[in-house]
């Protein structure tokens, strides 16, 4: 125990002074004065203050650690976690022939959509019995828990994949939706003249043993902000068909998941 | 004004483009896993919302910005401003032949200090009038305003040099302090097992027409934290003797500002 605290220690020492290095290049680069250290000072102050600093760093930055870890790689690409994953979402049980229902309001708006996924090790083999993670907005565009009136894990639930390693789904569409505007994100949004928006998307994450956990997001092929996602998270093997059947939407996906 | 606008737009775009291109190299050279970049962005988050981001900006960050800027030019080196300056200290008013009084509790603890000052340009001329701007701490280690029982001006105040660019202040001897540790701050300086201590110093910020503000600090010399302090705030420049009269302490130092 001893030894891992030590060794826990010297990566977090080693982050930091990266971090503090990496900061002091910024503003060697930048030449800020004085009056615009001060103010960038404050506008970080701001953001932590509203608590928009995960926001920011998922949106600008997550996507970024992801593409370098994991565009040369085989397996599905993972997408940004994002800051509306909540923990405890409900078990959502299997009934015989039956698709899974993700949690929903007797009333719950917007299009039907079942989505259908096949889960594989990157050796081929399917995976059963994978924890599938999923969540996603509603057609108000809001994430059940953050500045939503839905209950807490509306649109939120997880489920095992069957001994071929699939899962059906049902569930309404994803609704493309801003990025707060109202905070410091907001600001640097406007300097940098970006809309807010992105594209529709499911949130799904995959547990198996094994294997790396695989967080991503899918997306329906023809949104129309997949080109300028405001958090850079698309990925061309994350986007599907969204098919009209009349009464519902079809779409599936098959997700290949990465050896520890 | 619109041209201004759009100017001071480009150079905020600049800044954020450089922040963001430099959070991102750390991430490289960082390797942070999913896991790790979680952490880190939770630590900065609660550094954030508990409102500590300026306190570690200024402390690991600010001296850095300074040092870079000004450690080739001529005139007094800057230190850091840090997080407890406040605006609206009270004017002190002079009384012929007399020291200007900084602000003070009728029976304000310390070692009586009178501190000396000649403000002058870097082409040599003695600037009258200049406003000086003081502040520090008390004998309980706090600066008013900031978790301190003093009024919330104790030890403020601001006055103006005479015809001959000279003040004399009488105050109290301010005393070395720990930085805030029990937030995220502390915690990293026990990941980087650094100590939380500052030296004893004046704050001192001149303002004269035609000339950059200069905002700086004065250390005694024989302060036993003037070699590793927490902020490295200290310029050899910036030290001088606090001599013991017996009744009282006298210091003194001269600045030299530079032109706009």
């Amino acid at each position: 125990m001893q030894k891992e605290a030590t060794k826990k220690n010297e990566r977090v020492v080693e982050v930091f002074d990266l971090f503090v290095k990496h900061i002091q290049s910024f503003f060697d680069e930048a030449k800020l004065n004085h009056e615009e250290y001060t103010n960038f000072v404050n506008w970080a102050d701001r953001l932590g203050k509203t608590g928009e600093l995960p926001l920011f760093a998922d949106v600008f930055l997550e996507t970024h650690v992801l593409r370098s870890m994991y565009t040369e790689t085989p397996g599905t690409q993972p997408s940004l976690l994002g800051p509306y994953f909540i923990e405890g979402s409900p078990l959502i049980e299997a009934e015989a022939d039956q698709p899974f229902v993700l949690t929903q309001r007797p009333d719950e708006a917007g299009e039907i959509l079942y989505f259908k996924g096949n889960v594989s090790s990157v050796d081929g083999h399917p995976l059963s019995n994978v924890k599938v993670e999923m969540w996603h907005n509603d057609t108000d565009a809001t994430y059940s828990a953050f500045d939503s009136v839905a209950p807490r894990y509306n649109l939120r639930g997880h489920f095992y994949t069957d001994e071929n390693g699939d899962f059906v789904v049902k569930t309404i569409k994803p609704t493309p939706y801003p990025i707060p505007t109202n905070g410091p994100t907001g600001e640097f949004l406007e300097y940098a003249e970006m809309h807010p928006m992105r594209p529709a998307h499911l949130h799904l994450m995959f547990e198996a043993e094994g294997h790396e956990t695989l967080i991503t997001q899918v997306f329906p092929d023809d949104d129309e902000w997949l080109e300028n996602d405001v958090a850079d998270g698309v990925r061309l093997d994350l986007l599907t068909k969204f098919e009209d059947k009349g009464e519902y939407l079809e779409a599936s996906l098959n997700f290949v998941m990465r050896k520890k």
